[in-house]
């Protein structure tokens, strides 16, 4: 593996770890999307987004994008979040128009009875693939973020067939069901510890977990069926990894529950590096809670983007300051509470950048 | 106003104010609504949605229809939450299949300053009207309850339009032209607030404020743009009713924010005797965090309810259980986490009630 040239920028690994960085970095979900246009330009040459996603140079040409307008900390693996159950066969599509789609939702006691782990060296080559070739071509610029969706959203996905408002079918799986519901979760939690170690393997030097529908659940099923499960997905990963010879680093990982502010503490204990918080918590609180156990990422609300940069940068001290100064300002990566829209204009993502890197400069010499 | 029977249940009141009671009462959320198919008769028979808000004899009758089915503890008045931007001339009308829209949104500052704090008295009086009507033909049987949208969650409405699910438009204004999002808020708080005051004047029990959005904004501006708003509202209710001679009495308030479970030390320090709380929320720990200041409403999953009875039986308990029994089990009121789904089996709704009922009772004998 002698391929991967050293890395430049680990401020982003070092706040991960909690260790000292000389400012807070940055990154973005989301950040290589549709408010940029070049995006959509390679978008529209791969025909799909799912033939973008599935090409490892088109994939690699937009997860490189962000970082040639902006001086992001980080680079995340252009991936969709359902490539896991779409390897096991549930047949991932894109209506126009609409949001992702399984042709096969897991909906009775025979399909969840079905449901393998996918074979990932080959069924998801495509995603190991793009990872090296992404961190072949970041050159060492900054850390590659790889990235999964727990097993409860990727379950919520395969059960509802798609996205959904109120979650009534995989909850009725849930409350009626329950056993079905840990099967399928056994299943995708096995798929995505391989999936994550695949990962790292390839190069990420960052893994991050999305459930995005943990906060979806009610208080005591959340840590039945999804943290009990996002746990045992870090408990198998081997976040080591020896990507230059002789080099053995530590690969953090974060994992992000949209709406789980009300379980940080859990979630902190759960063994991940860095948990996401999105932009209804306090991080100022945040940090009471979770104290030294792990770092935090977030979490300004992406839509603050539509404002004029003196807003954005009072948006941005606000957070900061926020968060403190802890011992050299140790474990906190900024981010957006959720992925960033369509709609931003890009001029707004260099004025937020350059604020961050700026103001959290200017808290440590103070 | 010699006219309103006395009231035989007061457990529901009683709950609100924190004293003791026999069992812990429940009522739900959406409780006269499409899962019964006497509400569809009723709608059908209207014409629609909006000219059954709109005739006070029957949205009386809808009211009526699950406490003849179920031993509720309250009834809530039916009506639509949009109702005060309704009377402001925004438009408010419902497309086929879509929620509810405004045909002129505010989203300019010649919009906004057009508005102007309706006329409750001739403008909304189909509403008190039918607060008046269902206080009189429920006899005394329970006690009814009044609501209005939060302002915050009006304003949403009004800007977007409809209902969104990135709040880009009115977040865009929030952020970018606070000083218009606050004169919005001003006319809807002081509309808002006569409102209820109207709705109490006419016949309502309590009052709830619904903060249906709330949740969807970041820490910090949820202080600024919605709690701010409520406890305004809040200090300008006229909280204590002569709805029978010589005899006033208190009219307790609740204020539910869906999502809002991160912000219950502030929400319940708002002025409010009862703070609705959803599913994510653990009820034994919203007790250690809001003391003695006020009740807590909630919290089962909608979902809860597709599950068989003995299942439903058990979360129940679980509930009930989390929130303890403090003195004789004050301070709580039963209810789900969000209104009830429309795909409902009405007998689940019969196990609920029940459930609630008798573990309750139980819990205080043992």
């Amino acid at each position: 593996m002698s391929r991967f040239a050293p890395l430049q920028n680990d401020v982003f690994l070092r706040a991960l770890q909690r260790e000292s960085t000389p400012y807070t970095p940055i990154w973005l979900m989301r950040q290589a999307g549709r408010y940029l246009p070049e995006y959509n330009a390679t978008r529209k040459r791969a025909g799909s987004f799912l033939n973008l996603c599935k090409n490892p140079e088109l994939a690699c040409e937009v997860t490189l994008q962000p970082l040639e307008r902006f001086p992001l900390d980080a680079a995340i693996l252009f991936s969709d979040i359902l490539t896991v159950p779409d390897a096991m066969g549930l047949g991932l599509y894109f209506a126009e128009g609409e949001g992702p789609k399984f042709e096969r939702p897991v909906r009775d006691e025979a399909a969840v009875r079905q449901l393998a782990v996918p074979d990932i060296g080959t069924d998801l080559r495509y995603v190991t693939d793009a990872v090296t070739t992404i961190r072949e071509a970041l050159g060492g610029r900054v850390p590659l973020i790889g990235f999964s969706g727990s097993p409860w959203t990727l379950a919520c996905y395969m059960v509802e067939g798609g996205g959904s408002d109120d979650f009534r079918t995989v909850k009725t799986m849930l409350y009626k069901r329950p056993d079905l519901m840990h099967a399928i979760l056994d299943v995708t939690t096995k798929a995505v510890t391989q999936y994550l170690n695949a990962q790292i393997e390839a190069g990420a030097q960052t893994v991050m977990i999305f459930d995005s529908w943990g906060g979806a659940l009610a208080d005591g099923a959340f840590q039945k069926f999804s943290l009990a499960y996002t746990k045992r997905v870090l408990a198998g990963l081997k976040l080591e990894a020896e990507h230059r010879p002789g080099e053995r680093v530590r690969v953090p990982s974060i994992v992000f529950t949209k709406g789980g502010g009300l379980w940080l503490e859990e979630i902190s204990g759960a063994g991940c590096d860095a948990v996401g918080v999105d932009w209804t918590v306090n991080l100022a609180n945040a940090r009471a809670r979770v104290g030294e156990r792990v770092a935090l990422q977030g979490n300004l609300d992406p839509n603050a983007l539509f404002a004029e940069p003196a807003q954005i940068q009072g948006e941005v001290a606000k957070i900061l300051e926020s968060f403190g100064l802890p011992e050299n300002g140790v474990g906190h990566v900024f981010n957006l509470g959720h992925g960033i829209s369509q709609y931003t204009p890009p001029d707004s993502v260099s004025v937020l950048v350059e604020a961050v890197h700026e103001y959290s400069r200017r808290q440590r010499k103070a």
